[in-house]
């Protein structure tokens, strides 16, 4: 199967959006946001590491064979899902730190970005622009092997450049 | 059955002493030290979170079937192994936050006391200190149904407080 | 006496809810509240190490053989109530590190779970998750000997599982 | 051009692993010696953001082109290496934060992950792990496209796991 | 050319002001706001280390030769813009951390301040206080060679203090 | 009784110094020096807040009958013992916040100086520094009320900036 | 003179308030308050380390010879007076931590407690809690001398704590 | 008198190198070194803010009319130092946080960073690479208006970035 095709059949995610609470959402949205923005098909789903553990191996040890290619995993406080996803496939794993609230996000992002040696989780910055990062991220691992979202990528990049305007007032 | 009895079978683990390494192991030998020391039947063993995804669920899940009245887990880093058990048994577990290199434990610690809420973790102190802890509380919660257990530990800590002597000096 | 026998009688709290100061109450009803819910008779009560000291000797000397099998103690800042309350009674102490104004709870998390060797707590989460979490692991440990308990506590953490909806909207 | 022929040219490295100091190779080595171990072409090169900052420029410019499809970029202190290079092109970066002499690597952490809305770096724990995690991150980016490289993933993966062996003493 | 006839040419910026986003202009202006107060002509303008790194090489590199005498960069979060405009001039560099929103400005401190041997950053303090700071300390730089500016910045500080009240109320 | 004569009588101790344990006494002897070297009678106990809370209690209610001017508490990590003392006496109570094994001291110093409103501790820094400074900041109060320890005072701090060599080598 | 008489004069403050800036005084207030309540003379004054070091010196080096038994000093950021003052007198100073903006006070804290060996200040609380609880510590080392102020803070103490009703609720 | 001849008299210091401690000289000696390299006459002094507050006050006062165009001073714990000189002249000061022993100097960077508004310290990193960066920074600033010293400068950077090596090893 061609990268491209892979791409054309949007019934078939690529990347999985999933988040240990409903309350992530606001922020996870914006990770789905730039994977519409870059076409790339992708599901979103909330799965709880420590309400749901049934749903998180299920969805982890079937996520290779579903045909997803990058896994995105939101999670506040002790943040263990984008951990446990991690060990249970190979599908690279992309982790974004919810803020929290009394430690706005610190322990989130260590429960997150300190694995051990052996299951890594690639992380992004606490909150907002780490969910819209994650979602660039894994449109950049997509782009790999698809010029079509290395087009898109590209482009977007320049238009951010391009919106850039020198001086600091209207 | 009576608690007495449950003690007195020493082929019947009562507590779980688990960590997520190896290299773990001198840190949560002082918690199964401190259980052998109060009389209290329990196992030791390695289960990693994230190396041994399918032995934690296995462990977890049989906790309570197998009698065990309460859990101790410790790791260090990204510390997922304590609120992962917890998040698949009713048993109690218990928390000790092994000290990591580069941040001294307090990733450790973040990653398993700021559980969210729904599934508990009593968290104990960073490193050593907390090993020893964790056994003299789960000693704490056997003693709560064993007199016998009880006893032995106010003789624990009678002997601890007469210890103190007063004279800085020798 | 059984264990049955002691959760019918109403009269006879297992288990103590103490804080330092009654504004920790909107926090600490959470653990309270969980403690209702799971069917354990409670006592609430403000107990401040630091203004009224007498008063937690007095508890703390009193908790055994008033019957008590879990005391839950939150207080913030140099939050001393709950290491105190362990250093006079070996009744299980599970600590609340209540959210405080200027360092949002890192100095109560730190002034509860640093406990040295010997005098352990059970450490939640800061603020309102670690209280509802405290009720929760108060109710795990009466349920180590309580199969009403236990079979409440399944079924909150069933009911807890089924509430998580797989879909991030409605 | 399919994927495996990709991975038989040894000639054309498919990661990228730079580091802002030689000083920094001894972690680094760890993420070389994961891509190498399966069988990843892959070069290592030292580019100081600081010191070299045309070598920067240069490298990342030019990284897409050569037929990088994935950059590994380890630096400590205010290390500017990892979103520097992700500003300049679309290969996917993944930071590893070296451990720093005064703050442990806290410093290098916040200057890899906190990376603004638009550019994103996927970052690994600080020092050895952190390295060894972005060169299996790496190889998984890589797998995603290989099944040759797959393969090797899955086997490491298994081998890591029954290397955990249950008992905590020899 | 003497100094004196350098400041009234003013057309000539001496000092830029630059900072990674428009959004920070609220605070950079203060900066602004103290060099016109100075009498000292002055450049402000967006870049973006990470947006625009081809519009940050450009102005780095042409800093000297433009006349600049000092350079003013704020930025929040992974701050790299003071740190990537030291490394391409000998222009000294002021950085100024500007509040983030998770972690308050920590980050953008630690990333702006920790610089490795060899290429300085001058950092002041976290957000507005930082930004009217890095004002002064431009003016103080150019006052070593005006006493124009020299005497201004004396009547400043002496209206600084005489503005300070000894009694605390009205 | 005046005060000088207070002094003279050397079996009557004006301060305590006390600790959590013998392991603090290579730090707090620096507070005992200090108070020797000043000529003020003085006292050193170990008194343990976790292991011996009934001596805390003797101690501190009878510090002020006793004769005691300050007390001096020195404890690290969860350190409560200057907090609980200060709970029962008006005598004016210090803390030293004595290093800890996995945060540096970052945990004692919390525990002991975040006091809630009612109950103060005056806090000194951490480890060596903090129990000289307490000596002399016990030594200071004396000093308000007796001229000699005055007089004793201004000699030390003249002496010790009379040893501020101003050149940086032999 | 006799403590009783010197407590009569009421033009004769012992105790300073000083603060760092008009913006500390609703903080700083609840020391004054407190010592009114004490019955205690006192000044207040506004004395900024960085903007009147002039008045600092004046302040700290005639705090003696004025008669002031001990010196409050509340400041924020990288707070200096406390230590400032402490360097030039030997009248006992106690530090208050003003909240700061960005990082909540712990810059104030740390200027403040962190003083090196030679130089002591008696630090409180962050904030409101801390300004309060120099009052009384004030108060404490004024009580030393005098039964009047002594009994003045037994009462207070009492009165704090049969305020500490038990019930969490009315 | 032309910026060259400035230079040329060698008994004339342009820079100030001010320590509070003789124990920091082994860090501050950096600042020292780099400035001996780039041909710029300085003085070297230990003055302590809190043991040599008169010393402090008399340097900072006499800088300017003394020909100081930059004082670099370092210092540990609660650092006064670098602010209390900039509270007393308007010669730019550049404020080197020396490492501290229980906070590896993150208290040193508070205490010189965080400055009020109005009195600007440029600070630089942690440790050696701070101290040796204060000489570089100083150095770029005598270069505005030295050729000489701007040439040497470049000079050296242009060594610095010639001795970054690309491979990895020897």
């Amino acid at each position: 199967m061609s990268n491209e095709n892979m791409l054309s059949n949007s019934d078939q995610p690529l990347v999985g959006v999933v988040m240990g609470s409903r309350s992530d959402w606001p922020t996870m949205k914006l990770a789905s946001d730039l994977l519409s923005q870059m076409g790339i098909p992708h599901e979103t789903k909330v799965v709880s590491a420590h309400r749901t553990p049934d749903r998180l191996v299920e969805y982890a040890k079937s996520a290779k064979s579903r045909g997803l290619k990058v896994i995105i995993a939101g999670a506040g406080g002790a943040a263990h899902l984008p951990g446990m996803i991690a060990s249970m496939t190979i599908v690279p794993v992309l982790g974004v730190p919810v803020k929290s609230k009394a430690l706005s996000g610190v322990d989130s992002l260590y429960s997150i970005v300190q694995m051990p040696k052996g299951i890594p989780v690639g992380t992004l910055a606490i909150g907002d622009a780490g969910a819209a990062n994650a979602g660039l991220l894994a449109a950049a691992i997509v782009a790999g092997h698809s010029e079509d979202v290395a087009e898109k990528l590209e482009a977007f990049r320049q238009a951010q450049t391009d919106a850039v305007v020198e001086t600091v007032e209207d």
